[in-house]
């Protein structure tokens, strides 16, 4: 066993552009501005994990993230043993908010426990599975593109769940294109639907009745969580699990708006949660008795690549696809050997840690700090 | 890395008695008569950990222990890897109840896998501190010699907290208990107590009211968690954390006791849920906001290294003493080296796995199957 003991903790920002600008609800992404965070330690090891910005959800900005590593993040774990995660949860929640930097350190320190205990981290987080079922995401477009979409991913890479973004105005634009994939499809395709809030209560209510014959499997932020009583009469007409996302992004919210009503199902980020704070909220979803689906953060492959091995290690995340195709809308990536998505399904890594090989060129081309 | 694929389960049950009755509301123990669990790899590594069979509480007994594991458990295992945990706990999962037989399975597991991954579980499970404060049990007994009771435990331990069983006929006789002690030591002891659901509601209320002035911290069961009502109003009365033990079993009725009203703490036994499952427990007491004690199953020494491994690793177990010394009480044991309490504190082993090394001639003098 090599000496464990933290030694230097490293925030790169990196600009790598979509190949086309992602649109939903509450926003829109042109190009991924995200952080790759690198954990060294004593005895040599590199762990490494990526932090994504998403002001419009937690207020965390690409430098935030670099200046709280640089300042208050990087000083707390050094000289600490990678070993003592709790203790890195102690010193890191003193700082309140920057869930994805807090997240991606736990991940860089996985990556070099599982290293260091030569295990892939699926393995050590459970080892349930080795490979995740897909969920492709399916953003705003004409109903005849969104087919399209959806043929495509069918044919290259065998997904046959998709997550369709809705919440437009006329919610009636997102029906037509939800009967579009139905009629298309038919039983072959699972569907659910994702609001990012751009509903109402009432608009959410009849979008819902409209699409009662077309077997959505879930429903998703379709209207504010903070309409807290619309909120709670929309999830209890759902006849689906009505899944919580930005409004629940901690235990604590995921016990609140659960009991509250605002939720009967948890959707869990690795980008938000990293993988310690992934399973207590996995672990409290579980004993509340709801149901969870690995979600996506605008991911890219390392990102990506850690929420395939959270979903696979354990049971009740693998129930359901993991939406983790996100990344094939970035122009190229970090990532030495590109993740493939085949027959459906995504493979969590064999090699020990998170099994990440970066391209030391591409991180060359893309950092933005030298 | 050595195989990790489970070859054998072995159930052999053991006998060592107790040097004196242990007495409290719900029954009493005179000798202890538990399993141990051996998990044989193909590597070669052997893991172990202790059932204590407790009828009144989990309906099991020495005999079903063995039988369970020797007829379903042990063949569920049998040629999985001891990575996939997640894979067991569905596998056991099929057949309800066994509570400690199953705990005991998993912990053995997690003996191997320290041991294969060369370190002491209690890092591997969040590494937070080295030891633990712990916590006494004080059974019934005359006010002096209780007081006495509790010297010997200052003296010889330097244990200051004391968990003092009450649920006794009349509640003043317990009254008189508590009360002897917080004038013998002053503010220098921690007192709590628990009921084992020895008195009604009113009968603890009244006991509660007369102990208002003792300083207590904690009370636990003090009436049936299934007098429901009664229950409710007594913990919403209490003036500190309320305790489920053996109405808070698993998950799900942690969540059903906590919303219930029923209870606004939790106690955590690694000897019914193991580690993987306490794990569960605690999220799911962190989510919901309410406290964990490490509680004891009158474990024996095996048993009783769980727990301090368990309990040392998280911080928010760790913020209270662990009740962890009920093998004081027995007349031997089956570690070579007997556990010591220093300075009221019990340390986490330092070697990989749990650290255990059986005395293989006591084992042969106490065991029953042979």
């Amino acid at each position: 066993m090599s000496d464990l003991t933290i030694e230097s903790v490293e925030a790169i920002p990196f600009a790598i552009p979509y190949r086309k600008a992602l649109r939903f609800a509450s926003g829109e992404v042109r190009t991924a501005e995200h952080v790759l965070l690198r954990v060294r330690t004593a005895g040599g090891l590199l762990g490494q994990a990526e932090a994504p910005p998403r002001p419009y959800t937690y207020g965390e900005t690409q430098a935030s993230i670099v200046a709280v590593v640089d300042q208050l993040f990087g000083p707390a774990l050094v000289g600490t043993s990678a070993l003592d995660r709790e203790e890195h949860r102690a010193r890191l929640s003193r700082t309140v908010g920057n869930p994805t930097a807090k997240a991606a350190l736990d991940m860089a320190v996985w990556d070099v426990l599982g290293q260091a205990l030569r295990q892939p981290v699926h393995r050590l987080l459970g080892g349930y599975a080795d490979s995740l079922r897909v969920s492709h995401m399916l953003g705003f477009d004409r109903p005849e593109v969104m087919v399209a979409e959806a043929q495509r991913m069918i044919d290259e890479h065998g997904i046959t769940t998709f997550k369709v973004k809705v919440g437009q105005q006329p919610y009636t634009l997102d029906v037509a294109v939800v009967r579009a994939l139905r009629e298309e499809f038919g039983d072959d395709v699972e569907l659910y639907v994702d609001g990012n809030r751009g509903w109402t209560a009432s608009e959410s209510a009849r979008a819902l009745a409209e699409m009662a014959d077309l077997g959505l499997t879930l429903a998703e932020e379709l209207n504010p969580a903070d309409d807290v009583l619309g909120r709670r009469w929309l999830v209890q007409q759902c006849p689906v699990p009505f899944v919580a996302d930005e409004s629940a992004t901690t235990p604590a919210e995921v016990t609140r708006e659960v009991l509250g009503g605002s939720a009967t199902a948890v959707s869990v980020k690795t980008a938000r949660t990293g993988f310690s704070e992934s399973q207590r909220v996995l672990h409290l979803a579980e004993g509340l008795g709801v149901e969870v689906v690995m979600g996506n953060q605008i991911d890219g492959q390392v990102g990506t690549l850690c929420s395939v091995i959270f979903g696979a290690a354990h049971r009740s995340t693998s129930r359901r696809a993991g939406e983790l195709s996100n990344f094939l809308d970035m122009s190229d990536d970090l990532l030495a050997e590109p993740l493939t998505i085949t027959g459906g399904r995504m493979a969590a890594p064999t090699e020990p840690g998170l099994g990440l090989r970066l391209d030391e060129d591409k991180l060359t081309r893309y950092r933005q700090d030298r």
